[in-house]
């Protein structure tokens, strides 16, 4: 997976929208234009950024193309913010320890 | 924050390493333009983009500039995923309590 077009498909309350639907289960095309009063078409150009961005997949079950969610996809960006989020908080523990060594070398100070 | 914004400015490797480096510390246009062999008024725009997004802020030190990440930022980020995930589960909670009952409405088919 691509992070440029997963988070570049997000950057759309539609997708994400059809996201949210999708997390509740299969749907088509058909199933998925109904509750966002858009036409089939507009859906199908929604569903072709995201399936190329792989956070769906569309299989064939005869006639019908249902749609699912891409776990690994969101486990993929989970993983760059968590990376991110444990950067942050390695840092914020530095200037916590920075911070109590300049406490207790003041206090050492005031003892002398 | 705007989740459209956001996800947008995410969907750059550029803009998300300016984000990782930030994890790290506070740092100004000059200190990141370093680093990213980029001209400073390149990581300039990069900045605008990820402060109008609300992902980074930036404060006034003198004549310095520092960034800094905004974490409630990727908070809100967190929240979305989760909703999603969350729902994800649920759903797969669904299919397993599905399938554990019809495993036992044909276990019980076998016994009589």
């Amino acid at each position: 997976m691509n992070l440029d077009a997963a988070f570049s498909a997000l950057a759309d309350p539609t997708r994400r929208a059809i996201l949210t639907r999708l997390a509740l289960g299969e749907a088509t095309v058909m199933e998925l234009a109904r509750p966002f009063d858009m036409s089939q078409p507009a859906v199908s150009r929604h569903i072709r950024v995201l399936s190329d961005a792989g956070l769906i997949t569309q299989r064939v079950d005869g006639t019908r193309r249902p749609c699912k969610l891409a776990p690994e996809a969101l486990s993929e960006i989970d993983r760059w913010l968590a990376m991110l989020r444990d950067a942050l908080t390695r840092n914020y523990d530095r200037l916590d320890a920075l911070l109590a060594e300049m406490k207790n070398s003041s206090e050492e100070k005031n003892h002398e």
